[in-house]
């Protein structure tokens, strides 16, 4: 398999065509933005270890049945996956009470709801990936009724897996976003990444944030955060 | 039935208590107001033209089997209604895109969805009455699940109840807002009122608006809109 042009750049990857229609090479950068790409930094290694954490999240989330786009990590930066077309939907699944839905709702961070939440936001940078409902989803044409139930039932699995698999660690898994992708032949799988980019995680003890939080609040020890949630990972499943 | 102190007064209404503890008296006003209330003004007589178009509503709705609070119009302003706790939700139907919808999704107002589209806002003014989805409002404590379906149930029908009576008046129902409520016996009824204030209105041969976008968008002629409403309406069901 021959990597050839760049595709796309986005924020926090790069992904490029191969030889094979169906396969994409993702590369993490370690440029780090949020507000929208409003703040911006690097946050040197941030690449290499979300790649290293990526690996181990979808490799886990395979084990337990769930489809992703992922296939092989072939360098420190590089995966190999799933080609697919992106489904211009950020799934958020919050198990706490933090971020966004706290501001909103008025509603202090770390809150423990009694049901789980799922939140979907339409992925438009120009709006802003502003929060919609299936209704929305659907009339937009980002995906049908079935599409979104499909996907709100793996998000559940995911949700499950995932925070069995973080509380292992000693963390709290407090919400995440992900993003699913159809493959050529219709199948809806996980895309993106699975990272402390992405997700909220708490230390289960001190409820200190070792996710991008740190970076987004100017809390410091960005890269230590990082570099904590992947040894915890390694000990766990490396 | 004698009307005691006034309960609450909100922008449009005022509520009293009854000697009924299961009845208020809801009193019409001619204030208007949008966005949250940073406009204001009175439109001369629209208190008496929305009770008598909320009046007929209530009664067509009720013929069609619809499980309302309305009980009896006493005069000019005031309606006898079933006293409900208000579920802090404003429910939003939309069978064209317009209004809030269309701006933060960049869809081009009067856009027909391919499918008909609810919404629901937390009813909390000082957060703005932000767009919610099922899972905030369960976590909120605003409604359970059984309880949201049981409200869409009711919305869908009330839904195409009213767009076939407007559409006997020659008037397309954009959209509306409605506010549900649990009476004393658990009962989830349709309370508050359906209105040029509540509902977008265009005639459905010209697209001329007939409602409170008037008001909102300095139309002019706002109080002779809900004017034709009345008269259309009287028409039909008069
Ligand atoms: N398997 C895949 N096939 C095709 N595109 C993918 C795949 N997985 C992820 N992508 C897309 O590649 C891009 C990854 O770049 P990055 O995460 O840096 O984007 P971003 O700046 O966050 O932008 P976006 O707002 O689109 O997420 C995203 O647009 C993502 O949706
Ligand atoms: N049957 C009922 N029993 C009790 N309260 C009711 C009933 N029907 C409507 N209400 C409430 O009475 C008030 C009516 O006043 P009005 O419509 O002027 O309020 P508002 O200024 O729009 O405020 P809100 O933001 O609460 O809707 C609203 O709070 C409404 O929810
Ligand atoms: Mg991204
Ligand atoms: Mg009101």
């Amino acid at each position: 398999m021959k990597q050839l042009e760049m595709l796309y750049e986005g924020k926090a990857k790069q992904v490029f065509r191969t030889d094979d229609p169906d396969k994409i090479i993702i590369h993490y950068k370690d440029a780090a933005t949020a507000f929208n790409n409003i703040k911006k930094a690097t946050i040197e290694n941030k690449g290499v270890l979300n790649n290293a954490i990526s690996t181990l999240i979808f490799k886990e989330l395979h084990k337990a049945g769930v489809k992703t786009h992922y296939i092989e990590t072939i360098n420190d930066r590089d995966q190999v996956c799933r080609r697919v077309t992106i489904i211009p939907l950020e799934v958020i699944v919050r198990n706490v009470i933090a971020g966004s839905m706290a501001q909103r709702l008025g509603i202090e961070e770390g809150t423990q709801p009694s049901n789980v939440i799922f939140d979907i936001c339409y992925k438009k940078d120009e709006l802003g990936d502003p929060l919609i409902n299936d209704h929305h989803a659907v009339a937009l044409g980002a995906a049908t009724y079935e599409e979104l139930n499909e996907m709100y039932a793996m998000t559940a699995k995911i949700n499950e897996v995932l925070k069995e698999l973080f509380l292992k660690m000693n963390i709290k898994l407090v919400d995440f976003k992900i993003e699913f992708g159809k493959t050529s032949d219709g199948e809806i799988v996980l895309a993106d990444e699975v990272s402390p980019d992405t997700c909220r995680l708490w230390d289960a003890t001190t409820n200190e944030k070792l996710d991008k939080d740190r970076f987004r609040r100017d809390l410091g020890k960005v890269r230590e955060a990082y570099e904590e949630i992947l040894a915890r990972l390694q000990k766990i499943v490396g």
